[in-house]
C-alpha cells in the first residue's frame, strides 16, 4: 500500500456510481479494485469492468476480507453505515462513508467506537468542505485576511421539495438539510456550535408539515469561540439550487456567490439576464465529490486526519438534533442538553 | 395652501440642516418658510437668508403660532420630539419627525394621541422606505413579481461604531439601529412582526459591553403572514456601510446590493478590485432623504395618508424593546407581551 | 469677483434650464446673475426669478455689458457659439460654451484667437470627463496602478437614434456623437489622437444613410505616445444608453461598467434580472454636468487653466474630421492631414 | 465502427497528452487504440498503457495501415500536419487536427483537396467554439434574442508573451494567436469577413519587434452580411488570460465575461478584491477541449458535417494573412485581394 489506496466501494446507486468513476479515474493514488452490491444488473457489471474493476460482489464481506483492498467507500441505505463501518474497522479496512453516519446517536457512537479501536481512518462524506469556492474563504480566514471571525451566513435553498415519502425518511429538514449547513458553519467558525435557536414554517408544501417536518427554517447559532451564526433553508427555491457564504470578521467579510453554468449575461429592451445556479448538488459539487475522495486517500497515504472526522458527523448531528429540539420547545438549546440525552 | 405647503424647520443639526436645504430647493411642492433653533449663529443665519427663509426663531412657539407656516420638520433633540409633536398638532400644523419618537412608549402614545385628535399629517422619519433600491424589491413584490413573500434578509452594519457616551444614550443597538431594519422587515414583509429572537455579541467594543449593550446581533422575526425573516447588525464593517436586503418568495427572489460611489473595477496581478460602498448614512440615504419630504409634502397637498405612519414609529419600537428583552430573558419574545406591558 | 462667479447664461433651452438651476443652486461660487434668450415666455421668466436671478433680457449684450457679470455659459444653438464667444471676449468675460464650437474649423479658431487675446477662460462642455467613472479611471491612470497605457477601448451607443431632420444638421456621426469619445480618449491618453481609421455602416435606419451618415461606427486610433484606442459607436442600443470605458495598460486594467437606477436584481424561474442603464445623459451625466461648472468655477476663481480647453474642442473636432475622411476615403488618415486643409 | 470511433492519436506533446486522455475517458463513443511519437519515454509508454492503449508506435504509419483504427487525432508540430492530413486521407482515415493546417496556403489546399477526394471527416482545433461562454452566446444568437448581429467586439488577451525564439517561428501574432478570434468572429457572426484593417504596436516586448511581430494589435473587421467587428489582441495582460466577447444587435446585446477559479470576492478596508481569470488556456478552456472531440465522434458516427471544418481553418488564415498584409502597406485589406494571391 505503498503509494496506492485499493478501494472497495460499497453501494452503486446514484452517488455510488458517480464515486467509483472518480475513485476509478479522477483521485490520484486510488485504485478501484472492487464493487458491492446487493444486485447488480449486467449493465452494472459492464460498466464496473470498463473501469477496471476486478472484484464484483453481491455481499461486502467479500471485499472486507480481501487482504488486496485497503478502504471502502460505503454508499449503500444509511440504516447499513453503522453496521458496515464497525464490520470495515474490525477488518482494518479505512473507511470513507457517506453521510449521515446514523440517525441513532448510540448506533453513531458505537461505529466511532469501533473506527477508534481499530485505528483506520474514517472519513464523512460533507463533501462541501471541499467546494472551491467553500475553501477559498476558509483560506482566507486562516491566513488572517477577515481577522476574527464574528458572523457567518448560510444560504442553501434547494431548487425543489423531495417527495413527502422522502421527508418522512429522512429525520427532518434539519437532519436532512440543514446538517450540511452546520458542518460548514462549523468548518468556516473553527470552532463548536454550543447553542441553537431554530425558527421553522410550512409554506411550500402542507404535504412536507403533515409529515411532521417544516420546509423553511432559519436557525441562529452561537459559537464557542463567541461568534455568532445564522442558516436559512428551503426545500424550494424556484429559480434554483442557492448555495451562498458570508464570513463577516474584524478585518474584512468574504462571500461567496453561486456557480454559473456559464458567465453570459443578455442585455435586451427588458433588462440585463444572466444565468441561474447551477441546477443540484450533483452539478454544483461535482469537484468537490472529487476532492473529498483525494482528500481521503491522501489521508490514508500519509496517516495523517481525516478532513472531516466521524466526530465531526456526530457534531453535525448534534447540531441538528438541538435545532428540532428547539423547533419543537420553542426556545434556544444549548448542544450540551443534546449531548446529555 | 392649495399648491404649496409653508415649512417651519425646528433644530438645525447635522440632519436639520440637509433636511432645510432640501426644503427649500429640492422638494416640488414645499417652501421652507422658518428656522427655529434654540441658538443660531451668524453663519447659520446668513445659511438660511440663502436659503429665502422668513422667519428665524429661538423658540419653536414662534412658528407654530404662525398662520403662514402649514406644517413643521422636527430635527432637535429625541426627548423634544413627543412635546414638539403635541404642541404642533394642537396649533394645527402638518409634522414630519426625526425618528425615533421617543424612548417612552406612553410618551409615543400620547404624542400619537394629539395627532388623531388634531387630525394633522405625521410622517416619521424611516427614510430607507425611500432607497432607491428598496423601494424596487417592494414594487416587485407588489407587482407580484417574488410570490408569496417568505424570507426576509436583512444585512445592516455601520462602517464604525459610535461613542460609548452615544450608546448609553441611545436606548441600545435595538432602538438606536436596527429600529431601521423593523421598519425595513414590516415593509417589505406587508406584514406586522410577531414575534422576536435576538442573539447578540459584545465582539467590537468592551466598552459597548460595559454600557449594557451589544454590538453585534441577530435577530430572528415571525411575520403575522407566516414569513420568517433575520436581520443582522454589527457596529463595525471595516469595507463600509454595508445595507443589503434580500426578499425571498414563492416565485423568486431579490437582492439589493450596496450602492457604490462608481463603478470602476481594477484588474492588476493581485486581483480584481471594485470599490466598498457608499461610506455611510448620508452619502448611501442622500436620494431617500430627500424622497421621504417629497412624500411628506404629497401626503399633505393630497390629503393622502403618510407613508411612514405614527403608528409605524411605535411598532417599529415594539419590535425594538421585544428583541431587547429576548436578548435579556435569552428566548423568543412575542410582541403581544411588549405592547401589554 | 473675490470669491464669487457672477454668472450671466445665454440660451434656456434644455441644457440651458438643467445648466441655469445648477448654477443658481448647485455650483459653490456661482452666482447665477442673468439669463438671456431671444424668447423667454411668462413661465420661463417666474422660474428665472425663483432662481434668484437679477437680470433677464432677450439680447445677450445686455449681459455681456454688464460689469456685474463675470462670465457667461453658452448654450445657444451651435451656430451662435463662435460669435458669441467673440463678442464675450471682447467683453472681457469669462465662458463656457457647450460643444461644439462650431461645424466649421476657421471658425472655431476665429473664436479660439479671440479668447487667446482677452485671455479669458473658456471651457468647452465635454461634461463627461467629470463623470465619477471615467474621473476614477483618470486617477488611477495618474496614480499609476495601470502603468504605460496601451490600449483604450470606449463604447458609446445611444438608446434610439436622432430624427433624420437632426442627423442631417448635426454634422454626423463623428461631430456629433463620436466626438465626446475622441475627447475621452484624449483624456484618458493624456496623449494626442495622431491617425485615424473609421469603418461605419447603416444597419439601423436607411433615413440616415441617405442623410449621408452611417449609424453604426468603429474607428481605430493612434496615439502620439504609442497606444492605440477604439470606440464603437452605434444610434440604438435597444437596452439602453451604453456607456462603457476600459484602459488597458501594462500594470493593469479598469472598467467602468454602466450605472444602474438601481442595484436589484431579480431571481426566477426564468433568470437572474438586473436593470438597463440609466436611460440618456440627463440620467447618467447628471452630476457631471454639475461637476464641469464647478469645475468652470474654480478654474475662474483660482486663475488656473480649464480642465477643457478651447484646444481640446478643436482637437476633438479634428479627430471627427479625419474619421469622416477615412470613412470616405477608405484608408486610414492622419490627423495632420485635416490640420492641414 | 458502429457505435465507437477507434482513435489513434499523433503526438503526445503537452495537447496531445490532454487529448490522449480525455479520447481514454471523457469522449462518449472514443476509443484510444494508439498513439504515436517519434520518442515515447518509458514513463510515456507506462502511462499510455495506463489509458488501454493497444498500439505504441513511433511511426505513424503504423496506425495509418491498422484497420483496427478509424480515426486519427494530430497533435504534432505544425509543419507536419499537412502531410499526416493527406496521409491520413489516402488511408481512408477521419482526422482531427489541431489547429494551424499548416503556414502555407498551397500546403493547407493540398490538404483539404486530399480530405475532399478520400470522403473522410476533418475536424480542425478550435477549440473555443466550444467554450460554454461562446456556445451560449452563439445560441442566443440563432434563437434571434439578439436579433440582427451588428457588432462583434473580441478581447483576447494572454498573460505573458511567448520566447521571442517561439514568435519567430510562430506566423505573427495574427496567424498564431488572433486566427482564434478571426474564428470565433465568423462563428458568431454566422458570415465571412471580407475586409480587415489593422493596427499594431509593439508595446510589451522589443525583442517580439525585432523579430518582425507586433504584441498589440486593434483589428476592425467588415462581414459579408455587413456587421462590423473589433478584435483586440495583448500578449501580456498581466491580470491573467482575458478572453471576453460582447455581441451587438438588433434587439440586444450578449457579453460573456472571463471564467473565474472562484465566486468569492473580500471586502476589506482597502475594497472589493475577486478573483483574475483562469490562468491560461489550458484552464479557461478545459471543457471545450473535451467538447471539440465530443463534436468530432458524434460527427464521424452520424456522418454529419465537422462543427469546423478544414474550410473554416483556410478562412481563418485567410483573415490573419490579411492583417498582416494591412499592417504592413498601412491600408484595410480585402480578403479577396488574399485569396487572389
Amino acid at each position: 500500500m505503498a503509494d496506492e489506496v485499493r478501494l472497495g466501494l460499497i453501494g452503486v446507486g446514484r452517488i455510488g456510481k458517480i464515486h467509483a468513476e472518480h475513485c476509478a479515474q479522477r483521485v490520484p493514488g486510488a485504485r478501484l479494485e472492487g464493487i458491492a452490491d446487493m444486485v447488480l444488473s449486467q449493465e452494472q457489471e459492464s460498466w464496473a469492468k470498463g473501469l477496471g474493476v476486478r472484484v464484483l460482489a453481491r455481499d461486502p464481506q467479500d471485499m472486507l476480507q480481501d487482504p488486496a483492498i485497503d478502504g471502502v467507500v460505503i454508499c449503500s441505505a444509511t440504516d447499513t453505515h453503522a453496521d458496515l463501518i464497525i464490520a470495515a474497522a474490525a477488518a482494518g479496512k479505512h473507511i470513507f462513508c457517506e453521510k449521515p453516519i446514523d440517525l441513532s446517536v448510540p448506533r453513531v457512537k458505537a461505529a466511532l467506537a469501533a473506527v477508534q479501536k481499530a485505528g483506520v481512518t474514517l472519513q464523512i462524506g460533507f463533501n462541501r468542505r471541499f467546494d472551491h469556492n467553500f475553501t477559498r474563504i476558509r483560506e482566507r480566514i486562516q491566513a488572517g485576511d477577515l481577522g476574527t471571525v464574528q458572523l457567518i451566513k448560510i444560504t442553501s435553498r434547494d431548487p425543489a421539495p423531495p417527495s413527502p415519502a422522502y421527508v418522512a425518511g429522512s429525520g427532518g429538514i434539519f437532519m436532512d438539510m440543514m446538517i450540511h449547513d452546520f458542518d460548514m458553519a462549523r468548518f468556516q467558525a473553527g470552532s463548536e456550535i454550543t447553542q441553537v435557536y431554530a425558527a421553522g414554517a410550512v409554506l411550500i408544501d402542507p404535504e412536507i408539515g403533515r409529515a411532521g417536518d417544516v420546509d423553511t427554517a432559519i436557525v441562529t447559532l452561537t459559537f464557542a469561540n463567541g461568534a455568532l451564526g445564522v442558516i436559512d433553508n428551503s426545500r424550494k427555491a424556484v429559480y434554483g439550487y442557492d448555495q451562498r457564504l458570508e464570513v463577516f470578521g474584524s478585518k474584512g467579510m468574504a462571500i461567496a456567490e453561486n456557480d454559473l453554468p456559464n458567465r453570459v449575461t443578455l442585455s435586451t429592451a427588458g433588462g440585463v439576464t444572466g444565468e441561474k445556479p447551477l441546477h443540484f448538488f450533483l452539478e454544483r459539487y461535482k469537484e468537490a465529490y472529487i476532492g473529498e475522495l483525494v482528500s481521503f486517500v491522501e489521508a490514508v497515504l500519509h496517516h495523517t486526519p481525516a478532513k472531516v472526522s466521524g466526530e465531526d458527523g456526530l457534531e453535525n448531528m448534534y447540531a441538528a438534533l438541538a435545532a428540532g429540539k428547539s423547533l419543537k420547545e420553542k426556545r434556544p438549546v444549548f448542544i450540551d442538553e443534546v449531548r446529555a440525552e
